[in-house]
């Protein structure tokens, strides 16, 4: 069971985890933030968050900030906001953070994320759960929250729980409004049903997304491929109204010029969360006999732009 | 039919219109250039062509540049290499050039171009052609000429001509070899069985013609996309060999980093030859109830990144 006054570990502090670790930091708990990049500056300069839900700076001394997860205190609770395409290095970053009875839930992208992480340290302590917002990190220890905000998370199987119900009070009492989901797969579905059109199209053709749905052709692309990803996970018996990607195209449009975490990681030459978030989807569609032309178009659309160098294919 | 000293005209002398107008200079033809954005340039400084095929300069003294047709001689050979993004122009840049005799030849990419032509000046005036050639302006009046260079002509209907044989014999005593087609049709299709592909993904990737063909991903989609422009002209009876994709991917491997012109109209912000090298084959497919979901996408694809601004679009 999480404590009152939890000792909080978040593995991979970049946009998302910065800015949720800011928050609780910001809010009173004990937050440890895994940030190697950010670290060194961070402990000289603090953080600055430009949010939508009000500006706020954290002074040097207030953010236990780390370069080596082996250094960090064992965490009551473990959030985990890695790129999935750090997933391989899961058993070294948050391994030295884990205890007995430690809870912990993965943020990440996609699909997969809390399978690796059982494996790892045992199914039944890992949640799962989406960030529903929009979030740059703009320079080391600085975030840029311009849109949305919401968190949702759940078990891997079954309701909502009594652990699930803490962390999203942790969350809610400290200005981020957090959901426990009745079924994270469906959540997670629902999720990717806008990621795979967004962060496939932004990263394929280097677009914000308010570029992506200014014209018949964008909404075009993201109707077609939002209607294969409701598709491919139909044989799971995960069912969507008819009207939600117009819905979900709706929402996009407060976004304004926002540019996708993938078309961010392109354009930063980055490695891009291919397979969390299309490649998987695909598999499934593949594996229950459902035709997804384009998921497996923008599938390999992201492949390709993906190729860092000459170098790095083989 | 042709004199043997033919006054001849290029109409949009960009990349292509302008190498093979200089190299028929260099040969002493009677040239004239439509060119009115380096016009002025040329004007004073000439025109400086780097090519596999040999260096040359053209003095300025040495070619007849204009930046208004009316004020251009009639010819006896009319050469169109605007880009199919002017067809809207083309009566009022072309009319003034004709006489009761002109033969006029698009060199331009993609289908429809000399059906436009034909009902605009009569269909029996007018010849097709395509160029085989990676050629690129560098500066006003500077041209690269990289890779390959041969030009394929033919009469839109009916096999070779005297007119042919003679244009022909023009472009290849001036060191441009010049093929006479037995079926224009065919070699359109032919050459869009490599357009359609490394042009959209191109300019919908931002990326080289190298950067296509290192990986497994790009080559799927490449063979894909070929596969789908191959199929949708069998209709019409026009059939292409099995080894025709790798054939044209194996051509594609002596380029090195090249653009396609698609993509050099994406970074430099101008409109994009989507509906002759895309639009109409997805448009035949369509009309003759053929499946081509890849064409169907990249046409999307590249319309998206073609919104120049949010206030161009609709």
């Amino acid at each position: 069971m999480i404590p009152d006054d939890p000792i909080i570990a978040v593995i991979g502090a970049g946009a998302v985890g910065g800015y949720y670790g800011a928050r609780l930091i910001e809010h009173g708990h004990r937050v440890h933030l895994f940030t190697p990049s950010d670290c060194g500056h961070i402990r000289k300069a603090g953080m600055r968050v430009r949010s939508r839900d009000g500006d706020f700076v954290l002074e040097p001394g207030r953010v236990n900030v780390h370069d080596d997860p082996r250094e960090m205190p064992k965490a009551d609770l473990v959030i985990v906001t890695l790129k999935t395409t750090a997933n391989h290095r899961l058993k070294e970053l948050v391994e030295p953070v884990v205890k007995a009875d430690s809870v912990i839930l993965t943020l990440q992208n996609g699909l997969g994320n809390e399978e690796i992480l059982g494996q790892l340290f045992g199914a039944e302590r890992v949640l799962g759960g989406m960030a529903f917002v929009c979030i740059n990190r703009t320079g080391p220890g600085e975030i840029s929250h311009t849109d949305h905000g919401l968190i949702r998370i759940g078990e891997v199987r079954g309701g909502p729980s009594a652990r699930a119900g803490k962390i999203a009070e942790l969350f809610s009492s400290s200005k981020v409004p957090c959901e426990v989901l009745d079924d994270l797969t469906f959540g997670r579905w629902d999720k990717l049903i806008w990621n795979v059109p967004f962060n496939g199209l932004g990263a394929a053709l280097n677009l914000t997304t308010d570029r992506i749905i200014e014209s018949e052709a964008g909404l075009s692309l993201v109707r077609g491929i939002m209607g294969e990803v409701i598709a491919a996970c139909r044989p799971l018996n995960i069912r969507f109204d008819l009207g939600v990607p117009e819905e979900k195209i709706r929402h996009t449009q407060t976004m304004g010029a926002y540019k996708t975490s993938m078309q961010v990681d392109r354009q930063m030459g980055r490695a891009l969360e291919i397979e969390a978030i299309i490649g998987k989807p695909l598999a499934v569609a593949r594996v229950n006999g459902v035709v997804t032309p384009l998921l497996k178009m923008l599938y390999d659309l992201v492949r390709l732009v993906d190729v860092p160098s000459k170098t790095a294919s083989v």
